[in-house]
């Protein structure tokens, strides 16, 4: 993959870097990575990746001194000033960039400045937590459907833009990401929707980072075993019938709980 | 990540391969696919990954002689027989083994059978299709959600399970996995929910393999696209105003049509 030579336009990698386990960067994000000049990137990435990339080459977008957050038009302002420096840009996104990540937002305000750039896909944390938990989002018995939704509504919006009642109607899976602080007031939706108070959910805290935590109950249930948990953010809400599969798949589950390769290793697991 | 010493029951993986270029396997997808004894598989995780495996390793579980399917059963067993082998077995699923791959019927058949297993998440062409045509499944100012389904329904189900009534309530974008054939059916449906006809719509054929392809148009012309462009399955239909930001990126997008690195290279596109 062509990196530029500093004479002309740099390109911009709008690169996901899967969940957080470094093995879970595809090989293009990992030799992206290696090769850039500079790497863009917020907190979402995690530990485990971050802690692997020189310093030198590293420039946090996320929050800035004083825990204000980095206005979009900042970065996207950024992002065409490296590039127009020759420069080798790689925009990393925790995920997917496309999956609620403003990649979209990003990659039009590129396109806008005339810099060329290219979109790495990741894998999805919406996915990939549920996955390691023990739950697929789909299941041919159980969902035939799934949506993804943040929890994080934009708080410029006058009102929330997720439509909770359609949603329900579909009959599938359901996940919310960054839903934690939310959960009681879309899980009462959901119920006044017409969804049972007995629906199984799951929630997913720092999927595939250390000390990765799952918490699971019911509609009912599940904000008395989030704050039983402590679950915080970031994490993943799995609603639906698939979400019981963890329960009957886990004591052969290697990895279920985050914490090693120990075969139905349950170590801190539904705490 | 330890392999079995066949001294007793081996480890399955139930490995997602990423849309089909090989550069989209995860570090670890690759790392188990070197170190596996055996690697089943179907035709969906694409000639180039499929290239790599030495024919040796792999055994094809997608087709039998004389075109028909392998049924699922058998894969399940031959699953549970190799890992009593003592062998360290991968079962390479296109995409994301949990997003309608059927990984959680074989999880769960794993589990009753006492055999560890380990989910390995991939890039599931569901978003990755999309974004590499230069399309966020989702956007701030576009789609609040996207939802997941199938365009290829179990044919023992009586009538689709599919409410696409609520998909199109939900006002989120929309992506069909394996939804060439069915095209005609579920845009009509779509219509009649409710959504405008010149909602705009994209088909991507083989996304991320030799001879991608991308057909655009709206509910109303996508048939009539898909036709005149002979996309071929297997292809992903993405639904929602976040179609119509490919449009917006393309002449700055790498890759954007699967041609190779040129910069704003449109060559074969939207034919």
């Amino acid at each position: 993959m062509p990196m530029s030579d500093g004479d002309s336009v740099g390109t911009v990698y709008l690169v996901g870097s899967g969940p957080g386990d470094p093995d879970l960067l595809t090989v293009k994000a990992a030799e992206l990575i290696e090769a850039a000049d500079v790497v863009l990137h917020d907190k979402l990435p995690g530990p485990e990746i971050l802690g692997q990339i020189p310093e030198g080459k590293r420039e946090d977008v996320g929050k800035r001194a004083g825990g204000e957050w980095t206005p979009q038009e900042y970065t996207n302002r950024r992002l065409v000033e490296l590039a127009r420096e020759g420069k080798s840009v790689v925009r990393l996104k925790g995920g997917d960039p496309f999956v609620f990540g403003r990649g979209g937002e990003e990659a039009e305000h590129l396109a806008e400045a005339g810099v060329p750039f290219e979109v790495v896909p990741g894998v999805t944390s919406a996915i990939a937590g549920p996955a390691v938990a023990g739950i697929p989002v789909t299941h041919r018995d159980h969902a035939s459907s799934v949506s993804f939704v943040t929890g994080h509504e934009d708080p410029t919006k006058e009102e929330s833009a997720v439509d909770w009642d359609a949603l329900a109607a579909t009959g599938g899976t359901i996940v919310v990401l960054m839903g934690v602080g939310k959960l009681p007031a879309y899980t009462a939706e959901l119920r006044d929707a017409g969804l049972g108070g007995d629906t199984p959910v799951a929630l997913v805290e720092r999927a595939t980072w250390p000390g990765m935590r799952v918490a699971t109950g019911t509609l009912d249930t599940i904000v008395d075993a989030r704050d039983e948990a402590g679950i915080e953010p970031p994490a993943i809400t799995v609603i639906g019938d698939v979400a019981a599969t963890r329960d009957r798949v886990l004591a052969f589950l290697q990895n279920g709980d985050g914490q090693g390769d120990g075969h139905g290793d349950r170590g801190g697991d539904d705490a």
